[in-house]
């Protein structure tokens, strides 16, 4: 057993996920000496509460960096790209939360339950796969395991708060307005970064993130590529239609997936019982279901709406929903943080 | 040319979609000489603008259809099943917009861009399919006519007004409840004859109609069914998984489809700029997608996000949305009405 306490940074700290970041750091009881939040130098200067005291929010910088051992990235990829090297330089372990190194050969993509042993190879960088990848990844672990897995194919609904503070303001704004009949004009989704911009209320976007050459978006293509680095299995067919509907928090996916040999639907719900990270909620005749609402606030992934495709045997359609803050984001990487520690420092 | 006009009678003309019926057959200058508005029992009595004049809604009963040419039954399918085969023998062509008779075999299910011959094969009765299949088979008749159709994978993002005008008062009372911190109790989603209900508003419900004894709810099960019979091949295959989400108008779907022969997605965009109540929105550049908001209140099939699957030549990924009161119901009814009129009365 390991009683070493650390130093731990959390970059992007007032931001949707860096909170969430903080508070599961408290609530967990992390083994932490020291707290050092960081953020833009808009948000320098802003007060977190932690553990009772109240830390100040400095701007990231490369000399922040010194003495700090685990340092939790999530303020987006070029803040991770301009400062994750500058960490690991001054010995921190970097648990990325963006799309900043993900793909690299030398960094490992973890999510615990999935590729646990993976966190051995880091070179100073862990990187946290995206929200949605990861629900998807820890649901279809246990079915890959015991049928093989040739394809997935998933449409997303996806929560405003995987698009930051700023987006689930619209959202609630906006909202009101509508209900209200008051004009308004959108002003973050789709993308922040893109050029046009959309209602989120009282609709559905089929664009997360920007379109690449090939026509599917960078959300899309994460999925694709994520699933296959983090399954170790270039092998398996993924697509996905990614789509942002007027939900707070919690991503529900609708996945079918295709298997090696045949599936057996009960078998298939008591797998996923006993797979860790998972909660099946999957009884039509008491209509139990995943909710994203039910989700919200808790850090597993919920599995239901199991059935055999009618045509195929060896398919298989499932609802997963999780919190994507949380499995999705800060818990997935707090974890990463606690394997680490537990696992591979001792 | 028919020169004739028509005794029309809406059965269920104060709900959701009688009401744009109503305004259809104003709009479209449909021939009627005398419009007939029938309901429950509750409802009669209400006062409904029709030309300029004021029609008082009457309560359905045997002999309300006495004199009518067209029936035209939005009411749920327990009315249509008490009352369409009453209409029917006073004379009356029926179009039904419920489930009552759309898998019976002498009854022709009908999307007149896709088997509009079928019209000619009634019985008296016409069924009108669901409003999610209907915008389905619109957008993948020319792929269908082109590629020839093996499979399709759709899973919905559905609108409240689907369920009529209660649950859109819901979703709005419960979206500003949910904004100001009130509690509140759900009380008609996901079915109103069902015994759970959930929150709608920021939510994303996976049940749409009861639970049938295969795990799939019935609006599942009638994308799987009236596919099949509208496109007359019960090869293809077709899974289905729909969702409510807090939209108030405008179906959206995430359609995976597999042809027989390898497919060219400019050549399909150009198909379908072709078909018949289709609008390509499709340029990932501009940002140019469907979206419900934008689809809402107008007539036609809106197509976008075409991708070729990244694995399987003969793959298809589509983004289809249309208004579901009105192609996805009263319109598709009318369009069915007029087709009769015209070409198999004059």
């Amino acid at each position: 057993m390991n009683s070493q306490t650390y130093h731990v940074a959390v970059v992007g700290a007032t931001g949707a996920v860096g909170q969430q970041m903080v508070r599961l750091l408290e609530e967990r009881q992390f083994p932490i000496h020291k707290l050092t939040l960081l953020a833009s130098r808009r948000s320098a200067g802003k007060q977190v509460s932690f553990k009772g005291e109240t830390i100040t929010v400095k701007e990231t910088t490369p000399e922040a960096f010194e003495g700090i051992d685990i340092a939790l990235f999530s303020a987006g990829g070029s803040v991770s790209k301009q400062f994750a090297k500058e960490a690991v330089k001054r010995g921190a372990l970097v648990i990325d939360n963006t799309n900043a190194f993900r793909m690299e050969p030398d960094v490992p993509l973890v999510v615990p339950e999935v590729n646990l042993e993976d966190i051995g190879k880091h070179q100073g960088i862990i990187a946290n796969p995206n929200c949605s990848t990861i629900q998807m990844v820890v649901a279809l672990k246990p079915i890959k395991d015991k049928y093989g897995l040739k394809r997935i194919i998933v449409s997303t609904y996806q929560a405003v708060s995987g698009a930051g503070n700023l987006a689930l303001e619209e959202l609630k704004e906006q909202s009101a307005k509508v209900l209200n009949g008051e004009a308004f004009t959108p002003e973050v989704l789709p993308v922040a970064k893109d050029k046009k911009k959309f209602q989120i209320a009282f609709n559905a976007i089929p664009q997360i993130d920007l379109f690449q050459e090939n026509d599917y978006t960078l959300e899309e293509m994460k999925m694709v590529r994520e699933t296959k680095k983090i399954m170790h299995d270039d092998t398996i067919e993924v697509a996905a239609t990614c789509v942002r509907i007027p939900v707070f928090t919690g991503h529900s996916e609708s996945i079918y997936v295709e298997t090696e040999k045949e599936v057996n639907v009960e078998e298939v719900r008591q797998l996923l019982r006993e797979a860790p990270g998972v909660i099946v909620e999957d009884n039509p005749a008491e209509q139990l279901y995943p909710l994203a609402t039910r989700a919200a606030g808790r850090p597993e992934v919920f599995v239901g709406r199991i059935r055999r495709d009618l045509d195929r045997p060896n398919g298989l359609h499932l609802w997963v929903v999780s919190d994507n803050l949380l499995k999705g984001a800060a818990y997935n990487s707090i974890q990463i943080a606690e394997a680490y520690i537990s696992k591979f420092q001792s």
